[in-house]
């Protein structure tokens, strides 16, 4: 059986990736693929299933022996612990590219655009194959979250098109709309232990010698998330210690106003932050126009740390 | 300025496709992207650039500094030794996925099909822009030469499609004379010494903490080439005992029969033959029906010696 999955601490690209790339390849291969994760959806994840009509993905966290189909990623560190025990026989992706390696010839689809179901999107349309109603509404809300409705530094023109495509055969006339409900719902925290919030969009990065752990945490109101400061800075300082890494960050992202705020726990707080352009301030620092990880917070640290 | 380049040891595809790439990415990104190969074409290559009226591409082993397109490889060992000093901003490629990693977004297009010039054509294709009539020679020449004439495992019904396509813009009626030419050229090897013959399709795989080095000499008569075997063979010791491998091994192919024998010089000879599904006897062995390094020779030596 063919698998198709996307990175841990799963957001809405690897969820709707890992069931629009199944849903291409089954069509496409005539085979049976099935979409797993390695993790429970977040709260917008959950949105889009519920808009889309759709279940989740099986859960798991084990792929030794199996053939599988990776999205959103193309490093070890956000695949499951026996991933080189799988076959990897292929990568779409829309970032740098990691530490994979094949002893196969593999196919791979890796553009530098602004999300991974912007790629599958136009397999599709190249490869002439209609796309379900169904799974184009996770596709287009995939699109929106990572590029923050369009506003991202990472989103390219061929982002923009595939999401008005996509709505099209989602049948939703009003992106606005859809998307103001998506964010409402990534932003609803209240109920979420400040534990799971620092952990649930987490990448790992090794910079030089030293690791860097950067959350982020999307919101359409800042100061929800900022009234409980003292509550993830003592997650975040917990966190930091159990892994040893040289800096955990936290992004407090505003999807409305796009802008960001960072808390940062490092063994050079003050260079870090510095490096990101901000003053170290109450353990803060506030980053204007900052929404990318990918494109402004982790390049001048690799820059920086190097 | 962004370049384009093949692998070490270049051969028709490595050669066609830095001209087919850089023309297909000088018109779709508007910018001057040039062609650089890391060293002469072999006589099979001449004979397309000679057909195409095409320049060969200037010749350059150093890279540092420079933006890059990587065409028919993803592993440093093929690449200029200050690679690591370049920027990677793409590849296109038809391998294994190797060692390559980047620290900013690519864009990568790896299908598991005979040859990386059936992609480029696809890249064309899909983004409506025209082919040279020039530059399709080329790109069908490197498809014939990697597919040995479609007969190759590793042909598939895209490469057929690709090179049927090509063969009209290029203007080229009769495939079949064109590539009994063009194999003709590649089989004159009269006049290169052994000591070019044993390098010029020579790729270093590491298989476990062994060095496998696997040459190819793709010849219309076998014969030949072994009336000069013991030539062969003792320019075959002497590179493996400089380079200090596991095993030095060369494959003389018979591209109109289609079957290969092997030079072996090994720690293990008798264990690579039978790895290989032949019997060392005179320091040779017979392949019957084997004419691809890739799907026929490196698996089963992938396989014993991991």
């Amino acid at each position: 059986m063919m698998l198709v999955l996307g990175h841990t601490n799963p957001d809405c690209d690897s969820l709707a990736g890992s069931i629009s790339l199944s849903a291409f390849l089954t069509k496409r291969d005539g085979k049976t693929v099935t979409p797993i994760m390695q993790g429970e959806p977040n709260a917008e994840g959950l949105f889009l299933l519920e808009q889309a009509g759709l279940a989740c993905p099986e859960i798991r966290t084990s792929i030794a022996g199996e053939e599988v189909w990776i999205i959103d990623y193309s490093d070890f560190n956000q695949a499951p612990k026996d991933a080189r025990q799988a076959t990897i026989r292929g990568i779409v992706d829309h970032h740098k590219l990691g530490d994979f390696e094949t002893d196969e010839q593999l196919e791979a689809w890796i553009w530098p655009c602004g999300c991974s179901n912007t790629i599958v999107y136009n397999m599709y349309k190249i490869n002439n194959i209609d796309i379900d109603q169904k799974v184009a509404v996770m596709m287009l809300g995939a699109i929106l979250s990572d590029t923050v409705h369009f506003n991202s530094p990472t989103c390219t023109q061929i982002d923009i098109d595939a999401a008005h495509e996509l709505a099209k055969i989602a049948g939703i006339d009003d992106i606005d709309a859809f998307v103001t409900a998506q964010f409402a719902a990534k932003s609803d925290i209240a109920a979420v232990p400040s534990e799971e919030l620092i952990l649930r969009d987490l990448k790992v990065y090794t910079i030089g010698n030293k690791d860097f752990s950067i959350a982020q945490i999307e919101i359409t109101n800042i100061d929800l998330a900022l009234s409980r400061k003292a509550e993830l800075q003592s997650e975040l300082v917990k966190y930091k210690a159990e892994h040893g890494y040289h800096t955990a960050l936290v992004l407090l992202t505003d999807i409305t106003n796009l802008n960001s705020v960072a808390l940062i726990e490092s063994e050079e707080s003050a260079l870090v932050a510095e490096t990101l352009g901000g003053t170290f301030v109450d353990e803060l620092i506030d980053l204007p126009n900052v929404v990318s990880r990918k494109k402004q917070v982790l390049p001048p640290l690799q820059t920086q740390f190097k």
